[in-house]
């Protein structure tokens, strides 16, 4: 007998049908013997729907309100899976994610889980009970709901696996697993069938949203085995993100992420001197930008190119800003670039090999792709280029790399 | 500086724009110096859409998890409201019936309030915070969510105004009071400026449905003032419901109440000897049929009628109860009629002065309603009329009271 966390996406709970598909899944489970922790996301676009319903009565709604808001959507999937459960012949009980004791800080909108109280959900499993948790949400020292922020309930159950020393934790959703790049972009991607924390990082926080980023820090650090499979396709065998050496030697590059819709800003001519970053990034953070890449050229006669990246729906604000300083910090103008997107390899192997970055920027050039921008981490490399050319960049680089051999 | 408690409907905050109406109705009051605790329903038709949404996946559901699920349209609603107040520049915080101290039994689907722990309302009100109240709901011992049952709200309304000592507590809806009688069935209907608890009461319980009768019950309990008024015509003083000699003395009739739908099963030759009820009622409760009105006839040869009444949704199923029982309990037969109404005659001034029930029977004997059944309380009458007469009656009652003379 396992111990189970599972967790439905808002895709795999939308409907009335797919909740009972689901609940179908979890009889299955309990039936063959396992005590299931199910965590669940609120049902399709309803996140959106009540964003959009804020929005009408307030442009800036209050985050607190907008936390307590939004947490009905999972606490509304919880209960109905719950019921469908109970029609399957199954005992069941939903919780809040108060009820099922997950503190966090009071930083709404993405708090961080603080501790999981686990003696209720502990007190229901003992008495047979399957226990469904709402995602995505906790609550603050002041009894205050909080939310953990987009994708949360990812979170939710790696965290709840940590805490209630699970044997495994499975994340079901529309896809059957981490792929080597977006099969909606290569058709070529195929599934891998495991990974490990650090690359499905890289992954997850340069465009495979598959898996909530903060999900496989929380994975990462308790050392939770987390398996990324369909919630409909019950024969694929699903993608195992875990801390082990992998299994798949073959090739050190294991996957291509992107990401459309990013816009580039670079202010020219800066001096080089310490304290202009801050002057730049701090009234751009005032101000509400929130800022991705950054690079800094080298300096030329004491001036320097400073180059990031921004959602494009904030470029506006950006320039508006820099503009705003370029007298005062001596900069010798601004360039932007408003259509962009990255492309990125990631893979651990990366680290101790050479060569992976050349053969990257030679591909892009084989294909007549400008490179706007480069980043690197340890095992990433991730090129801006134009936007229209990202499918192109990614179905090049996922056979150069040959990762449509498996 | 008066400190109010005041409910809005669901109709009040059936839509953004009406959720801004309230909040500017609010902020008046807050800006004229006066503390607000609002209450708020779920919009619109959101309670209903929840219910049909579980039917689907469970045509039993668990009533734990369906107090829950209809938990939130309340907790959605307070939050909308105070983004709105904010809006308008307001300071305000929403609380859940949790979070505003409500403890209940554990009765789901209509506990009962045990307690209101108002620390942290009082906190919120010391801030100079508005503060609104998801209606419908508390928490119990265990930490479970529980609702109040249907028109909870109002309860939890005057619950609280009896909490917080207010000086006022006013419930907000579509109609602008309480009238003599339902203005859609009967034109001459007009509001009262004020009514006894014990009237309103029974002219709640009897099918005039702008007042949750717990709320008045609790009204009375706590000695609670409560204004009934529009929440769209500022301009109409509303009805207040209190437990003073009433200013209006003219007439000791205060209004008609009716009920469409009501269905009659009548169980002929029962011997007459003690236990007899419990052995029809007790079967009828197990089967889940709620029963209504009871009347047992004088009896004839120690044999005597009993008659009941019950929604029409479960005549089939008190016919099968009673026929499963008719040999056991040596009954002589069953008799029933499904489209029925009643029609009530409500006013304290009654009990003390003869020749009310009187008028009612010749006023419907002059428009040749025919009388199934009476029963009476203090300051009430009720007769089960034909379904298709119901309007007829209440229009001709409200004439003969005089109830259009004000």
């Amino acid at each position: 007998m396992s111990r189970i966390v599972q967790k439905y996406g808002g895709s795999s709970v939308a409907t009335a049908e797919k909740i009972q598909h689901v609940a179908r899944r979890i009889a299955e489970r309990r039936r063959a013997g396992d005590d299931v922790v199910a965590v669940v996301s609120a049902m399709g676009d309803t996140t959106d729907d009540l964003i959009d319903l804020a929005a009408k009565i307030n442009a800036k709604p209050n985050q607190r309100e907008m936390d307590v808001l939004l947490s009905t959507g999972e606490i509304v999937s919880s209960t109905l899976l719950s019921m469908a459960l109970d029609a399957e012949g199954l005992d069941a009980i939903s919780l809040t994610g108060a009820q099922a004791g997950i503190r966090t800080d009071e930083v709404y909108g993405r708090a961080r889980i603080a501790e999981i109280q686990t003696e209720r959900m502990e007190r229901e499993l003992a008495a047979g009970r399957v226990v469904i948790v709402a995602g995505f949400q906790g609550i603050s020292e002041n009894f205050d709901t909080t939310t953990l922020g987009r994708g949360g309930s990812d979170t939710t159950a790696v965290a709840l696996a940590a805490a209630l020393k699970a044997d495994a934790c499975e994340i079901y959703t529309d896809v059957p697993g981490i792929f080597t790049a977006d099969p909606r972009v290569c058709p070529e991607a195929r599934p891998l069938r495991d990974i490990g924390y650090e690359e499905m990082l890289e992954l997850a926080t340069t465009g495979a949203r598959v898996m909530h980023a903060r999900a496989v820090e929380v994975g990462a650090i308790y050392n939770v085995d987390i398996l990324v499979a369909s919630t409909f396709d019950a024969s694929a065998p699903g993608t195992l993100i875990h801390g082990e050496t992998t299994m798949e030697q073959g090739n050190k590059v294991r996957g291509i992420a992107h990401q459309d819709h990013i816009a580039k800003v670079t202010v020219r001519g800066v001096p080089d001197q310490p304290g202009i970053a801050a002057r730049i990034f701090e009234p751009l953070a005032t101000a509400g930008v929130s800022v991705d890449t950054i690079v800094q050229n080298a300096s030329v006669e004491d001036l320097t190119d400073l180059t990031f990246t921004v959602a494009p729906g904030d470029l506006d604000k950006a320039t508006e800003v820099i503009n705003g300083l370029l007298a005062q910090i001596g900069g010798g103008g601004i360039v932007t670039a408003p259509d962009l997107g990255t492309v990125s390899v990631v893979g651990t192997g990366m680290a101790s090999a050479p060569g992976y970055a050349a053969r990257m920027f030679k591909t892009l050039f084989d294909n007549q792709i400008n490179i706007e921008m480069i980043s690197t981490s340890d095992i990433r490399i991730t090129c801006v280029v134009e936007g229209a050319r990202v499918g192109d960049a990614v179905r090049a680089l996922h056979a150069a790399f040959e990762l449509d051999r498996g």
